[in-house]
């Protein structure tokens, strides 16, 4: 099965709409299981936020549509997984 | 399923009325399976606690009614998941 | 369920009664599963103790009594959980 | 059930008799289920050791017996748990 | 079973295409379950990224060939696993 | 059951005869279930390695006799389990 | 069952041939369920590898032979185990 199934993402958004708003929206898009959004900081009028999407068959070009609509800027695509199953990433001892 | 389904709040309270009466109150509220309430820090007559709420259907304006009645205030939304399944964030090599 | 399922406390105590005693002591109360005490540091004549309690109906007020009535004092509740599953805190970027 | 399920002591014993035939002669009482021995510093003539019981109805006191039979002395009681399941100890933001 | 299961590469790649596309090129491969891509650095005009695939009967050449198609270039292979089952690195103490 | 379940070892061997063979050799015993033998530092003539042996019915002068037999000496018993179960060291506040 | 379940290896090869095609060679021997090969060091004309094999009868003369075949050295067996079941090293207090 050759579906996209994780995005990492790395975002800056303004303070509204609220995080709970914008998690419902992208879950809400087709082939998603489900979406975590996690705060790393927090400025004065936008916070950097990482953005997880895990699904079946997730549409890159779809999410980030709905993230722009909703006043965020996608900086980086931190990981991806495709395939029948979600593979995490290996340490190996360059990592350490 | 378009639902939230986990929010992790930073919130300011008195020390009255006490975590186990706050954290009562919340998990009374309808589509939540649990609460978990930490304190972070201790002062003279504050404390900074973080509240971990999981449940099927989170209503956020509703959680945040009941911490603010009983003397809460929330500083910031750190953490939200929705979806059929909890996603957890996903540690990449930017986090480490 | 709107049932208290965890308490954690930072607890001063005599040297006497023993552990063992409060432990059991704790335990023979209504709707507890297990309890757990930790000593944290020891003093000459105080120890202090984190006691974990959990359970499927905990009486924060009555636990409290025991602990009162075998000679220890409740310095701070560290943490709670309520509802009908034990929720876990969840680490976040601001915690590391 | 109101029973001790899990004791964790620090004591000081001489060489002899060998960890394995103290472990042995633990866990020939009643209630036990296993013992766990762990050395944690050797001196010339006398060995520093952390020893863990588990079990479904232990009691103290016969531990204690054994022990000082057998040249341990115990220094102190490091952890208790009782009840129908074994509760570990949960940390909190003050233990980090 | 004599098969290719895992194999885990250092890859530098342009920006162009993105980590979405390369994936679902990788994972259309025959005999793969699934890839993961981590991006480890940014730079202007290029990034390292760390892929991991696994399946139950990988091709490294052809691998090898989509990634330079795609224009990434193999640095090294940091780890592979072949079998019956994956099995992963086993710290020894001379890793600590 | 009042039997010896693991106990940890710490040996100083020669280069001769290998790893294999003694391991092949303790696990040829009577009651046990499995070996593992990590190497700790190597010298020019000899070894330090630490040997774990999990069974359900461990004879520790039968054990060192074998490991004496293909030139080891056991400088310490680090840690044994005795038991129906076998239970592990429990940290408590004292080790960190 | 005297048999000999893992072997980790320490070993220095040259760059040719590829990792995938040792781990495929190794694995086509008897007795054996999977290798993992990972990378430590890498210098102009070789490579430190760390070489894992399980199974249910390992033959090390064998195992040694294929990677003396493929131009590898094999400098130490860093750990290994042998029974019927696999037994991991037991971290002690030693080893902190």
């Amino acid at each position: 099965m050759t579906k996209l199934r994780r995005v990492v993402l790395d975002v800056l958004k303004t303070h509204e709409p609220k995080l709970t708003d914008l998690a419902l929206e992208i879950c809400a898009l087709e082939g998603i299981d489900g979406v975590n959004i996690t705060v790393h900081e927090i400025d004065k009028s936008t916070e950097s936020v990482k953005i997880t999407v895990e699904g079946y068959d997730l549409d890159y070009d779809v999410i980030k549509d709905v993230i722009e609509t909703m006043n965020g800027v996608i900086h980086s695509i931190d990981e991806v997984a495709a395939g029948t199953k979600i593979v995490d990433e290996v340490k190996t001892p360059q990592d350490r």
